[in-house]
């Protein structure tokens, strides 16, 4: 299992550090939420922001960018020049899908697909086999700190199938309102990366460090 | 004269302590460049950049907000609750600016209003006596570290002429392109508060505080 931290509730007047802090305690991937308050309606932060963080991901941690922007086309190559290592899409931004993940491997980086919590999964039939990651949303897209909609563990597991039914080694990432007490469940219906937002960053009653570990034992207790 | 550092050209990864230099500088405002991928190509950040500011603001840093994007209204409130002292919105965005500024002022913030390069004076007409603030981009808005386009000197002079013409104190500001070696040409023909991004916060050559009082010693050469 991979923890993928979303430096979106990370302090961003100290960016660096509270990043450096996560892989201090074991993170191999930052999540990075790119919104552009249209396809969703907030604004967040772009390429620069991932620039930064280059000095992490010559350390070996994995920029996983999530675009939460119509036409995400038009930003794939000042996230490619910013260093991003995985860039994801959503099918309901992306009417030539294939075209888009074909650029974002062009451009030297891993293809992810996305879908809102009421896609279904059948949008993926097509564009699966060429897809390096399928994130599956569990809350709706555009702000942190959401409840976990319940249904989208019957989701990951469907997409497992889907994965393992063409033998694809995709990674099978799930984000929103997973904290250490649901973990091991998304984990069990077949999710291989997790992201967590404030269940890692919100320091209020434990350490970035702390927080991490929660994660690690609630895994082991299931196992 | 009052000068602007914006925070575009500071290191993101150490915001706080990059902005403080500035400010423990003298700086007594910092300009915040939010662009949204739409209304320019670029995405920068949004409100929670303006949030993480928030200790300066306490300290009396007055956060001059730049709205570089598409349907602004549907932003301000965002902007409003993470504590922009200043919104500035293009006349280009806006249909219905004399309703967008009033919203502005609703929401407890400065309105300002701002047009581009190619955009004329005449479109302030019928708004200058509500806004606290006239933008005049020197650059075509969506990227630091552009050359001054040289008739907004021009620009500058007349949008102080109708400033003056109706009595209004409203700041005038320009934006893009200045430096030391042409801060004393806009101030001269009438802008008082005067935005510079890697004029200030470029480090190669000189710190923070140099490049300052770099800009500083423009002026009294002038004077």
């Amino acid at each position: 299992m991979i923890l993928a931290p979303s430096i979106l509730a990370a302090d961003i007047a100290r960016l660096e550090a509270h990043a450096r802090a996560a892989v201090d305690a074991g993170t191999k991937w930052l999540h990075i939420d790119v919104m552009d308050g249209h396809f969703v309606p907030v604004i967040t932060f772009g390429p620069h922001v991932v620039e930064a963080l280059q000095p992490l991901r010559a350390e070996g941690v994995v920029l996983d960018v999530h675009l939460m922007v119509e036409q995400p086309e038009r930003h794939l190559e000042a996230f490619a020049r910013a260093g991003a290592s995985i860039a994801t899409v959503h099918v309901e931004a992306c009417p030539h899908l294939h075209r888009t993940v074909e650029l974002i491997k062009d451009l030297g980086m891993q293809a992810g697909v996305t879908l809102n919590p009421a896609t279904p999964l059948v949008m993926l039939e097509e564009i699966l086999p060429d897809v390096d990651l399928v994130l599956i949303m569990s809350v709706n897209p555009g702000a942190g700190g959401q409840a976990f909609i319940p249904q989208s563990t019957s989701k990951i597991r469907r997409a497992r199938r889907m994965l393992n039914a063409i033998g694809s080694h995709a990674y099978l990432e799930v984000d929103g309102g997973i904290k250490p007490d649901n973990v091991a469940e998304v984990v069990a219906a077949g999710a291989n990366v997790i992201v967590a937002g404030s269940a890692v960053f919100d320091e209020r009653e434990r350490s970035v460090a702390e927080n991490i570990e929660a994660f690690r034992q609630a895994l082991y207790l299931q196992a």
